[in-house]
């Protein structure tokens, strides 16, 4: 099958925590210009309590324009941070609790067609009550869910990100959770 | 909880299918600039095959350097556009199969934190033979997969487009295949 071929990468615009290029790309011999998004990545956490639920965080997403209920996660402090140790910290910041046994659950990369932004997520058991540390700009809730909860809030269309439904639909699935 | 508040939202990049803003943003009294990336949507179908093999795609990704297993998916023709259409549509497009009995199974949010990209998610059963209408800078392979052999390649790390980690995860935590 043929690979499709990029003639050019033009840095176009330079964000916050993205770059955003314009790339030529040549597919079937049609040239055409592409969008894509350089994210440095992120790691996120499934924290499961003693009794089966699931620690979630709401926050305000300005991208939303609405407040959303997702699993703890966040952008790694430099691109080579290992993910594991990036989760673990987003555990501790977000919830206010840190384990020690980190298990890797899947990789997912979020919109494949324009943005190479990869999430490394983890299960957490054996949650240890610690201490919450929000930056500056962070305003978050923690609350506890059951799974079953949870998928209805999914198969209804109300919990809609791409990492905590894949993360919550996975655990699910291997757990054997209906 | 707080809700964050956007003082200016000013568009710094027009691409060929995103628009990238610069929003400046205020949360706890804090005063920040956030990437905003605009998309008008998608939506994508998990065709299933009398046999209970999935039909899956393959194709190389400009904004990942490689070729990824995906479910059928596309864009909307326009914002307005009914999710199941686009979903109809791209099905019969990409694999050169149609369903008229196209099911609901939940709505994913790529990536909140900067994008508001929203993919409509579906299940196709019944699926009738068709012709495969490709764009002209698009080169697609169909495959069909065992859902336990893709339920490996996830958890194994090697199939990460988010869109189709969600849609087999969950359909297959719905059908109880372990």
């Amino acid at each position: 099958m043929e690979q499709s071929n990029r003639l050019n990468r033009e840095l176009a615009y330079t964000g916050t925590i993205l770059k955003v290029y314009r790339d030529t790309v040549v597919t079937n011999g049609v040239q055409k210009i592409y969008d894509f998004i350089h994210h440095d990545g992120a790691a996120a956490v499934l924290p499961v309590l003693e009794d089966g639920r699931i620690l979630m965080v709401r926050q305000h997403r300005n991208a939303l324009d609405r407040f959303t209920l997702e699993i703890p996660a966040g952008k790694l402090d430099a691109p080579d941070e290992p993910m594991i140790e990036c989760a673990a910290r987003e555990l501790e910041e977000e919830t206010g609790y840190r384990s020690d046994s980190l298990e890797y659950l899947m990789t997912i990369n979020t919109t494949v067609a324009f943005c190479n932004e990869r999430i490394g997520v983890y299960t957490a058991k054996n949650l240890i009550p610690s201490k919450q540390h929000l930056d500056d700009d962070e305003c978050i809730d923690v609350e506890p869910w059951e799974v079953g909860d949870l998928l209805a809030l999914i198969y209804d269309g109300k919990l809609c990100d791409a990492k905590t439904v894949a993360a919550i639909t996975a655990y699910a699935q291997r757990e054997g959770i209906r």
